[in-house]
């Protein structure tokens, strides 16, 4: 029996998750469902329709999990809790700060209709909570770093292409290589947010504008650009498109910790990521955590939960005898 | 309430999870359980007793989980199959080809008797399976890559201990570096066990020995070393004492797939470990899940388990809004 799988919203995230549950053998994609008119949406896949999102209240029935795939800013907050109501729901959320909100809204939503939700579902969170969780679980007084990178952040792109002037930007963000050395070799340094990573932007500028004003207002943007060492590089809209139209990403969670009568031993845990695209990554986290969660749901495990609240055998399709033999 | 932990065999292993007990602020050492006499095991927690296995069958009500610490050839498939009738109980069971068997006859056990089992807990089995499976789970398709050391294989310097004329052996397991770079640049190589690691052996013989035969019984010993490319290094005793004590351990699982309508996109994802001591992070590994182990039986979730069905979550002492505070 295949699982049915709904994908809600269809921007880069949107395209990801399609190419992932076409990919999946025991997955079958009943549809993509959008707020703008469908027939303005050229969905890739073959034999893929799409509607409007209004039409998910007639689908109930077709749908065993659906995929939400929104920005945590405005639209999850809103729809999880909406959508979790009718359907088993999974979504990335990744607004730390308001985790707690977002999943006591999603879990009474889901509890109240025997639905189960899945939340903060990608790499951070998701990938690499988990391997904070499962590090942190061995080594209980280890230090944690989380590194980022060399990747493209959205958000810090947008904010720059909202300074006047600037046609388009890309900001990569970069961990300095030196505090990843002493981290890997069980150091346990303290480091500052300057200390840890590096911005670099390279930014497309209307013709004629005011470059210095330009660089001067992002390297001094507070929060985004202010506590990091920033580069600015303008080049041409040509050269943009040609070098840094990818989403790549990645990063490396470490923790180092010490077992030993008097913590004469070390040990190092790296968990690190090398994406070339982001969004399909990110979506093909969602989708395998779309197969737990019908599965979850299936055994009467309702509410909202999160990465941390799965057990890994659930992600794949394959049988419990098959994941003992080929992944033990 | 404090989670009340025996340890069952005090080696190197039993002494890892010893410490690791201790260092947990929900447990507590009810006991080590040897087979030998207790008068003769040194315990080196202060405050801790030993007692002989058998009086475990008076001991049921006093302790919530039993760590068994054998070896995987002979002591755990009696051990944990006997031992989780009467107890909860974690393994760290690492003889791949009879897992079907042992978990088999561990459900049976634990199942009939309203118990829970958790095996093949460590790091491989174990970190690297749970590793292998959620890789799997994201790229379907990819490539699983393990490499092991450096490190000192116990096994492998065991077998040279049993060659006439050795008196002493240290064997350490050393990954090819540019197999390695291979595979985390994603090139997906094909490669044969000769490509992927090489085995160093640090040999003391016995005075007058034949060191030529040595050496080349070492090299041509069958699935031991005769796939390798071996070294043989003769060092005197004392040497072996103050450069090869330790028990480092470590390696990597690495998994390389595609994602993109044309499989355009490449994503690397690498675990990590660097141990200073085996038996320490493995005791480590074994102690978290026997907070798991614990937790699934008081939720009524008995028979034979494996680090695959555990979530996350039930590995750590703190709360579930802890856990999404702290590690999301």
């Amino acid at each position: 029996m295949s699982i049915h799988v709904g994908i809600l919203g269809y921007g880069n995230l949107g395209r990801g998750v399609e190419l992932a549950v076409q990919a999946a053998e025991d997955m079958e994609l009943t549809g993509i469902f959008t707020r703008r008119d469908p027939k303005t949406v050229p969905v890739a896949g073959k034999g893929v329709s799409a509607y409007h999102a209004d039409s998910l209240s007639s689908m109930k029935d077709k749908i065993d999990v659906l995929i939400i795939c929104g920005g945590s800013a405005t639209d999850l907050p809103v729809m999880t809790p909406k959508y979790a109501a009718d359907f088993n729901v999974i979504d990335s959320f990744d607004t730390h700060a308001r985790v707690p909100e977002h999943f006591a809204n999603v879990d009474k939503a889901a509890k109240a209709n025997g639905k189960t939700a899945i939340i903060s579902c990608g790499w951070d969170p998701g990938m690499f909570s988990l391997n904070r969780l499962y590090s942190h679980a061995i080594l209980p007084a280890g230090s944690t770093y989380t590194f980022w990178g060399r990747g493209v952040s959205q958000g810090h792109s947008d904010a720059i292409r909202r300074i006047e002037g600037v046609k388009d930007a890309r900001q990569y963000t970069v961990p300095v290589e030196d505090a990843l050395c002493s981290v890997r070799a069980g150091e346990n340094p303290v480091l500052t947010t300057r200390q840890k990573h590096t911005r670099e932007c390279f930014v497309v500028a209307e013709e004629g504008a005011d470059l210095a004003r330009i660089e001067q207002e992002i390297k001094t943007m507070p929060n985004y650009f202010d506590e990091y060492d920033t580069t600015v590089t303008f080049i041409s809209e040509e050269e943009l498109k040609k070098n840094h139209s990818g989403l790549p990403h990645g990063g490396s969670v470490i923790v180092s910790g010490t077992t030993g009568a008097e913590n004469e031993h070390t040990h190092v845990i790296e968990y690190k990521l090398t994406l070339d695209s982001n969004p399909e990554f990110t979506g093909a986290v969602l989708t395998a955590y779309a197969r737990a969660c019908v599965r979850m749901n299936q055994d009467g495990c309702c509410g909202c939960k999160t990465p941390f609240d799965v057990a890994p055998a659930l992600l794949v399709p394959e049988s419990p005898e098959e994941v003992r033999k080929h992944f033990l």
